[in-house]
């Protein structure tokens, strides 16, 4: 089972906890729009959205740093996802 | 009877929670904005909507994952409904 | 006496509950924002409204399904109707 | 002493309650955000208003109704009157 | 000492309560946003204001009624003038 | 060390309180947005900001007057500053 | 481990207080949304953002000043960074 995003949404899963620490990444816990790292699973075909083109800059397989209560979350197939949209994620993390 | 929706509004019917669970997709329950899913009954022309051209994604029968909160919810026939604008849908499940 | 509403305004006549029922219509209680059903008495001619050009679709007699809490109630000549704005319109009823 | 409104004001004047009830016209108390008839009496020029071209719907002598807790009510000359936008003006009534 | 106003800006000084009855206006003193009558003083160069241009519509020594909370007060050489934008004036009186 | 405001940002220096009386400049103490006099430091180039042209009307020297609460304050070599929008700047004080 | 930010956001680092007290840089600590400076790290493509050409104003090793409560805080490989749109910084310091 697949999730197709429409427009400029995003759908990502975010990185467990340990294996970001593994990484060196490290989030503060108190921060009230705390951020997350997540992989990016979906990609919408961006296009004209709320009346302006959007031109998609992730591309699935890359980790992405994103604000915590942005999106929605939803779980398939027992697997928890974020569907955002793509001016929700910060950074990708290299 | 039917519901013809306007501009960029699509009919939906949610997907009873036991079909979900066969279909494998779960949601959480104490999401704040928790998303649906459900089935697209009904699909708007699109077209030029608040000043901006809207082209239409969802086609009927499509199952797509939507804000839970958004659109409003009416019963038809003794059918319950939600009637949402396309942007309000985040994905679709294929 | 007629009502001759302004750019993308409606004037509205809610359908009464009785005659909802008989057309299988029904509509729950509880809803936040619950939807109503209605019949459309005046169309206002649309055209450039806050800057943005707006095509009426709705027609007079045709039976609408609209958000609750939009629009203004008026009583002419002891009748109540609704005006409203043609986006608060959610879809034609066939 | 004249009353100019700029740009997409009006200028109106309410009509006296017993002589909404002579037109047959009857307002619900209640109504949270209750309409109001009235008659115009100076209409702005129109022109670009906010960036966007706004063209005058109604003139001086319309009946219309508007949204009550639209505009700025003012005294002149002992006479009570309102200035709103165009837009808050929902239907002129005939 | 001048003020020249930025933009769509105007500097107002408004008329004494003592010369507002003379000349037969009365404001109402309990209105939520009561509109008050004003001289202009000094009128902004108008042109490209937040990306809109703008006419100015006003000229020094108009009369103006303009809603009450808008716009700043400031006073130079012990007189006290209010600063607003143009489209905070309401009407001008004649 | 200089400050280089970015687009239509402007660093102003609040004019002291005494030099203000010499003026002959007082500004109201209880006003809830009162204004402030200030001299311009530095002036960003203007440029698209927020996607609108925006050109500079103040330069280095000027003494403006501004709302208070706009801007950002900030100490540098031990003087302070304010930063703000040119938009927030109400009048040139010649 | 790198953050490549999208758009018009912009990596920063904050410079320690120490370090600001050095180069004679001090800021209130009681203003509301108080001013912060910091050396960018890392600066987005810029590009079309929300529907408008965002040219960067900024580049790598500038010291800037940043509204403090703009932007999102993540850490990575031990380090402390603040993730903002270039919009949230006031001004390059030189």
């Amino acid at each position: 089972m697949n999730l197709r995003p429409l427009g400029d949404r995003v759908v990502i899963k975010k990185v467990e906890a340990e294996e970001t620490t593994k990484s060196g990444i490290v989030l503060p816990g108190a921060a009230k729009e705390k951020p997350q790292i997540a992989e990016v699973i979906a990609v919408g075909p961006g296009g004209v959205v709320d009346g302006k083109e959007i031109q998609m800059q992730v591309k699935v397989g890359d980790k992405v740093i994103f604000s915590k209560y942005s999106g929605n979350e939803v779980k398939v197939d027992g697997e928890e996802y974020t569907i955002l949209r793509q001016d929700d994620i910060l950074a990708i993390v290299e």
